[in-house]
């Protein structure tokens, strides 16, 4: 049977947009002589569609969107992701499933069976779990359908290990597998795809073909890098990453498997996907951010004029007492570089107005926190302003460093629509600057090497305040991705007062990353929907 | 047998705090006569305790609290609500469980049934189900024990229901019901609850004793009203709202049913209760507030001053060149009715200051957002100079309605760590402003009675943009909390033009909410954690 993969860039709860890409699919995959032709899980709807599923009318919409495309499938068969009613009570209302279409026919539909609810996952909050098992034939063929999750099981030491519905498929006597997914990117996870795809053709000794979503929805970014794999796990077919494609399975010629890019350059190309829906999906064309010649705003920058175009990127150069000279003349190189336009906004007048008008109130106090919060915020008013006038959005250039210990200002450097580096480590952030500057020196070397600092008072530096980036960076790392408590922490050799005064800065600071711009997710754990931590109370 | 309900008000994560304040309860309840004590559902962490769970050492500092209560317990049996691990895979690694103690021993520990993942609640997320039924016998009594949600389930045509453990319990023949919980407030949920326990207590024919949280975690507010009814569903005892009681319950006396307070009068209770807790469990004191004459931070300073005592709210006048007169007189009004401080501190210059800046840019445009946004900005950055400066927190004065349709300025009004009137309507901060009143004038007639504006262009009035305040909030309702898409709300009348700018308005303002603070949730459906719509995406 020849079977097409669609891996498709879908905007969530556009339904007539989603439906007509799909349509247009199904045409190009009959004219490349496909008999079925697989689209990703809730590729009606896109992934997640979140709570616009409790809308009943929402789910009329889509089945109105399922039936207009049941109508373009005449002479092929379709497997599709859509939401669909569970009529049964007690229950919940809506099943994950895989409509399978065949000649202007629904001829099955097939749910899914796990449901993830964990991470940036909600699944349980909308669906009932599948308790049936069923093979669907099609052209002599016995196909096993399976939507994402429901392959992510083989490791039974694994806390979110589940008995696997391939178990049960497998015993009605499939000749193939068919995944249909919505696999969020991170930079360590298609590899993790690759090795439990592997295992499951092994296991079931059954060819499998995996078809994901590609593309950002807000803060998820889905990587694509759809494949076919024999029964011995062999890979048949990769499909690009972070791009759209419809592609013929080739069932006969072994395919060469694309060489893994270093992190970096995942963590680079994601963000760029990240910017770009955003800024699409929205109906946006213009960015603006604060350009301070610091590491965090200069990777911005170019991520975003790779995203969107030079043309469509405009820095503000804000500079006040106590910026350095070559804060200024590394932003302008920068901009040079890019060939992007950029104005230079002093702050100092406002920032003595806004001293003054508080003088009668502050008195003598000392200079201190309000004081260099006062500058920050005078910056991300002046960046609104313009944002608010020329229709561009605000770029968040606050790093998963800072995000995590709250050295940033609230209403102030935190502003923007997207925090882009809110989900890449300080010194991942550096490791993508020289993936960037690897031939050619896009981000001047002096804002690679000189020392990190906010410039909010004189001499400044990020090491008064936090502990070296590199040691920052680990101990983050355990306790967040790795979810490793401070007795864990002591256990894995760091220091106790470092590991006191880290997580409490953490912990500290849910208040403020609560008010965050949605964060482009890197990781398996990133500040946002993946991480709810009480904003009050005790955490550690 | 004597039964105790402590009704207590924890802080999450809090596990010292929390273990000392059962123990007490625990020495109050003997002192009383009880010989067996009920607290709430995951009583030793305090409810949500959200991802804090998946720390392996924040679980064995929970066994290490039950194990210190545990010994506390001779001559006195005790039902705690405490996590447990699950030992079984597949499966969740924890349980939701209710642990029977005994004279120095856990006797039993029984699981919750049904997991509530809708709204607020994520338990799927956390805890595996419970598929055992057992009676715990103590002192030659049945018990049969559930919590929370279990109970949640008898009406068939719910969409959440599900089938009821008790059906599994009652056919062990118990001779009552006991059942912990965290049931949050909102302004239709306490009639609803005994609407519920009654049926309960009538269905299976047997008494019942209910223990509920009480205190505010943040956003979400637990209002107590613990209560106990005999099997024919008559109450024998109903704890107060909003307060912490431990009570022996009295089986022979059949208590007077507390007389339901209106709707905004439970309102304006749960309000001052949950500022309290954010700033008691926070470990602040002191609020400021930015006083504009308007309705809402009227509201919001009564409030505040219920909440923390006048000595510790700080009111800032700041007018500009389109505030009118009576603003200012009416917010000193304000200010001397409650024995507040306040300091008046213009805006003007500042404002000017910005504009100067941005003139060489904005050159000769026209008047506009961008300016208003600037004055709210302006008045934002001023607000939060003097909480860094003097440790005060800042309370956001955003209604419902504004928050709905995007009415406000991020970085501007939108500032604040806790927004007190996010889940309010315009028009039930009238009501509340009005209960308020009923007796003297606290809040001056002159601001209940004005048409509401921003006052950030001359002569200005929030129905030149918005639909009346009425009519908007009707529809907002319908389709906030109802889940009415846009076909359903013009079967319910309204006109279509009005549907469709209003949802519009929601819709596109997504971004914006997903940075606001915390919202103090009073109806079923407010903004934060209970409704997760995606922020880029076509909603309708």
């Amino acid at each position: 049977m020849q079977i097409a993969i669609a891996q498709l860039n879908y905007t969530v709860g556009d339904l007539e947009g989603n439906a007509s890409k799909i349509i247009h699919a199904i045409k190009e995959a009959k004219a490349q002589g496909a008999e079925l032709v697989l689209f990703s899980e809730l590729a009606i709807c896109g992934y997640p569609p979140r709570d616009i599923l409790f809308y009943e009318e929402f789910i009329d919409r889509c089945e109105a969107a399922i039936e207009k495309i049941t109508a373009a499938t005449q002479g092929i068969a379709v497997l599709l992701g859509a939401p669909m009613r569970n009529p049964q009570v007690p229950g919940k209302p809506l099943f994950n499933s895989a409509y399978f279409i065949a000649d202007k026919k629904v001829e099955k539909v097939i749910h899914k069976t796990l449901l993830p609810t964990y991470d940036v996952f909600d699944e349980h909050r909308y669906f009932e779990e599948n308790k049936i098992f069923e093979i669907v034939t099609y052209k002599g063929k016995r196909l096993a359908i399976t939507i994402c999750e429901d392959l992510w099981n083989l490791d039974q030491q694994n806390p979110l290990y589940r008995h696997c519905p391939m178990e049960e498929l497998n015993q009605l006597d499939p000749d193939m597998m068919l995944n249909i997914a919505a696999s969020p990117f991170d930079f360590k996870h298609a590899a993790d795809r690759k090795r439990v795809l592997s295992a499951n053709a092994r296991t079931y000794q059954l060819p499998i073909y995996y078809c994901n979503q590609v593309g950002a929805q807000t803060e998820l970014i889905f990587d694509g890098g759809s494949l076919v794999m024999n029964a011995a796990g062999d890979l048949l077919e990769e499909l690009p990453y972070f791009e759209e494609s419809i592609r013929l399975v080739q069932h006969e010629k072994i395919g060469t498997i694309q060489e893994a890019l270093p992190e970096a350059a995942l963590v680079h190309d994601a963000l760029v996907v990240g910017i770009r829906d955003y800024f699409h999906k929205m109906g946006f064309k213009k960015a603006i951010l604060g350009l301070s010649g610091g590491v965090d705003s200069a990777l911005v920058m170019v991520l975003a004029v790779r995203a969107l175009g030079a043309e469509n990127v405009h820095a503000l150069l804000l500079p006040s007492a106590y910026s350095s000279d070559h804060s200024l003349s590394d932003a302008r190189d920068l901009a040079n570089n890019l060939g992007c336009s950029y104005d230079e906004v002093p702050i100092q007048s406002t920032f003595d107005s806004f001293q003054s008008t508080l003088s009668p109130f502050f008195k003598d106090l000392p200079f201190g926190l309000a004081e260099e919060n006062l500058q920050a915020r005078t910056r991300g008013v002046l960046l609104m302003a313009f944002s608010n006038k020329f229709g561009y959005i605000l770029l968040n250039t606050t790093n998963k460093s800072e995000a995590a210990v709250g050295y940033g200002t609230l209403y102030g450097d935190m502003c923007g629509g997207l925090a882009v580096l809110g989900d890449v480590y300080k010194t991942q952030v550096y490791a993508v600057c020289d993936w960037i500057n690897r031939e050619t020196e896009v981000i001047p070397k002096n804002i690679l090497t000189k020392a990190p600092s906010a410039e909010l008072r004189p001499g400044q530096k990020d090491s008064d305040s936090l502990p070296e980036y590199a040691l920052l960076d680990s101990l983050l790392e355990e306790y967040i991705e790795g979810e490793n408590g401070p007795e864990a922490l002591l256990e894995k050799g760091f220091d106790k007062a470092l590991v006191e005064r880290v997580l409490r800065m953490v912990n500290n600071n849910e208040w403020k990353r609560f008010q965050a711009a949605p964060i482009l997710r890197v990781t398996g754990k990133a500040f946002g929907y993946g991480r709810r931590m009480p904003v009050v109370g005790r955490i550690f």
